[in-house]
C-alpha cells in the first residue's frame, strides 16, 4: 500500500464530522493543510512536514544549512500550495551521537535563513536524542482568507491545467549529487539543478495571486511529482487530467544533462518530486489575465493540459494525439523503498 | 551543554523582537508552548514534542498503542501546563522496515484514544519511512483566553508552591519494566506505575482551573522531572523556590516498591520526569478557595513550598530546617546521555 493508501487506513473515520465540525475543523487530513477556524475573514493552514537522513538526505546531497533550510521551506510550500501566507514555524529536532552542537547549529542557520526570507517566526519546537539518524520535523502555520483556500478537490471539467515553473530539477540535481559506483564516469550536473535539490523555493506568490485574483482552483506543490500531484487532484476532484507533452515545460539544461546521463529527461519531469512549484486549474476565461499577471510578477505560468470529464486518471498526449495513463507513481529519493 | 543551552545558542537572537510581535507572536521559545495572536479575547497556544525509540520508550516499556497515546498526552500536557485548552493535533510518523502496517494502525489507536478522551480533533501530520527507529512527532494546538496563559515566568516571592498529583510514579514504573541483568530478582512494580508510565493523564482540567479563577501564576508540567521544572520556574521568574520535603506527596505504592528495590524514593519523587501532574505557584490569598474548589473536582493538590526572593535556585527544606540545593538534573530514560 503506498503512503495515501495507509494515512486512508490508520486515520480515516476515527473522528465523526460533526465532532471536527464543533471543533471548528474546516478541513482535515488529505490536503497539503489543514484548515480550521481563525479570527473573522480568516482562516489557519496547518502543515507538518518531516525530513529524515538516509531517506530524504545524505551527506553527499544536503549540507548541514540545505537540510534546514529545506526542512522549513516544504512545509511553506505546503502553505502556498493552498494559496496562503505562512506566518509561524515549530521545529523538532531528533539528534544522533554525530550530530554535534557545530553541525547542528548550521541547521538551524539555514533554517533561518529561509524563515528571514519566508517572513515566518520561528516559535517554538522540541530538541530530542536519536540512536541514529537525524530527524527533522517542521510545522508551519499560515493565514487564508475564509472560504479561499485552493484545495485540491476543485478541479472542474472544461478547465486548464498549469504549472508555475518547470519539474525535475531537482530529482536531476539529486541524480548528480549521488555517489556514483567506482570508475563510472558521470558528469556533473549544473549547478542550477543542484541548487534546485538542495534550495527549493516555494511558491508562495505565485498562491497568493491565485487567491486573490480569484483565478485559481484546485492546487497543490509539487512534492512527490508532477505525476502523484495530478492524479491527486484527479482523484480528489473525480475528473480525467490531460497533460500534453509538447506543452511540459523542460529546462534546457535538464534536457542537455539528462542526455548526457543517456536518461529521458521525461522520467525526471513526470516522476521527480520537491520541485515545489505549484501544480492548479483554472477557468479558461482567467487564461489571459493570468498570463499577463504572471509575466508582469516575474513568474513563470506554464498551460500544461486540460481537464475532462471521466473516471479519475491522468493521461499523457503526445504530440500525435495519443493518449497513455501516467503512472500514479510518488518519488522516491533513494530507490529503497 | 543540556537541552535548554543549546536551544538557546541555536535560537536566541535569530529574529528581533519588532518582527516577532509585528507577526503576532505573544511569546516565543522557552515556555512549554508558544503564544500567538488568535480571535479577539483569545490566543492560541502551539506545542511540539517528540518520541523517539530507544530514547523515550522501548518495546519492553511500552506497546504501540501506549506510544500513540502518550505521543499526543505528553502533548495535551503542555497545553495543560499554560491553562489551555488543546484543540487540534498535527502527527507525524518516521517508520523503519520493522514496523509493520498493523503495529502502526495500533499506533494511531492509542492516538486517537487518548485524541477522544481529550477532545482533540486530529487533522493531519506526515509519514515517511526511516531507516531503524520509530519517531513519532506531535503538534497540538490549544487556546487560552487572551493574556491569561500561565507563563513559568510569573512566579512572585511570598507565593506557595503547589502540585496537582505525585511525582516519580512514571520513573518508578519505567524502572520496573526494563529488562533486568540475568539471574537478578526484581520485584514489579505495582500496575499503578506502570500505568503513569504508559498512560499519563494530562491535566487539562486543574490548568483550566487555574485560568478561570484567575489564581495561578507561574505554571510548568512535570515532563523533565520535579528538580528541572522548579529549576525552570526559578530561573524564568528570578526567584528562590523552596521545597519541603516533609510536603512532598509520596504515593505508597511509590514508597513500597522503592523500598524493596532498594532505591530512595526521593530520587524519583525529585527527578523523574514524565508524571504530567502541573507544579506552579500561587499567591497565598487564594490558598483556602483553591483547596476548596480542587477538593470538591476531585484534583490532588499538594502545597509543596515557598517562593522567596533571591538568586534564582531551589532549594530542598528537611524538617529540621536544613536547606540544601537540589540538583538541576533533567529526566534521561535509559541513563545513556
Amino acid at each position: 500500500m503506498d503512503e495515501f493508501g495507509l494515512i486512508r487506513v490508520w486515520t480515516e473515520d476515527r473522528q465523526s464530522k460533526e465532532f471536527l465540525q464543533g471543533s471548528g475543523v474546516i478541513l482535515g487530513i488529505g490536503d497539503d493543510t489543514a484548515i480550521v477556524q481563525g479570527a473573522s475573514g480568516q482562516e489557519w493552514l496547518l502543515a507538518m512536514d518531516t525530513m529524515v537522513e538516509e531517506v530524504h538526505f545524505l551527506s553527499d546531497t544536503m549540507c548541514e544549512e540545505d537540510i534546514g533550510y529545506k526542512a522549513l521551506a516544504s512545509n511553506i510550500s505546503d502553505i502556498a500550495a493552498m494559496g496562503g501566507v505562512p506566518k509561524f514555524a515549530l521545529v523538532s529536532v531528533s539528534i544522533p551521537p554525530n550530530w554535534n552542537e557545530q553541525r547542528m547549529k548550521k541547521v538551524y542557520d539555514g533554517l533561518y535563513e529561509c524563515a528571514a526570507q519566508y517572513e515566518v517566526a520561528v516559535v517554538g519546537g522540541d530538541t530530542t536524542a536519536a540512536p541514529r539518524h537525524l530527524v527533522v520535523s517542521v510545522t508551519v502555520m499560515g493565514t487564508v482568507e475564509a472560504g479561499r483556500a485552493l484545495r485540491r478537490s476543485d478541479a472542474g471539467p472544461g478547465q486548464f491545467v498549469f504549472l508555475t515553473g518547470a519539474t525535475g530539477l531537482s530529482a536531476a540535481g539529486l541524480h548528480g549529487l549521488l555517489p556514483k559506483p567506482e570508475g563510472s564516469r558521470s558528469p556533473r550536473p549544473p549547478q542550477r539543478l543542484i541548487k534546485a535539490h538542495q534550495r527549493p523555493s516555494p511558491s508562495v506568490k505565485a498562491g497568493r495571486l491565485l487567491v486573490e485574483q480569484g483565478w485559481g482552483s484546485a492546487l497543490n506543490d509539487i512534492s512527490d511529482g508532477l505525476a502523484s500531484e495530478a492524479w491527486e487532484i484527479a482523484e480528489a476532484s473525480s475528473v480525467r487530467l490531460i497533460l500534453k507533452e509538447a506543452q511540459l515545460p523542460l529546462s534546457g539544461e535538464l534536457a542537455a544533462y539528462a542526455h548526457r546521463c543517456r536518461i529521458n529527461p521525461l522520467d525526471w519531469v513526470l516522476y521527480g518530486g520537491e520541485d515545489y512549484v505549484l501544480l492548479g486549474t483554472a477557468d479558461h476565461r482567467h487564461e489571459a489575465a493570468m498570463k499577463e499577471q504572471f509575466r508582469a510578477e516575474g513568474i513563470p505560468l506554464f498551460i500544461i493540459g486540460e481537464v475532462e470529464q471521466g473516471a479519475p486518471e491522468v493521461l499523457l498526449e503526445a504530440s500525435s494525439g495519443r493518449r497513455q495513463q501516467i503512472l500514479k507513481q510518488g518519488y522516491n529519493h533513494f530507490s529503497k523503498g
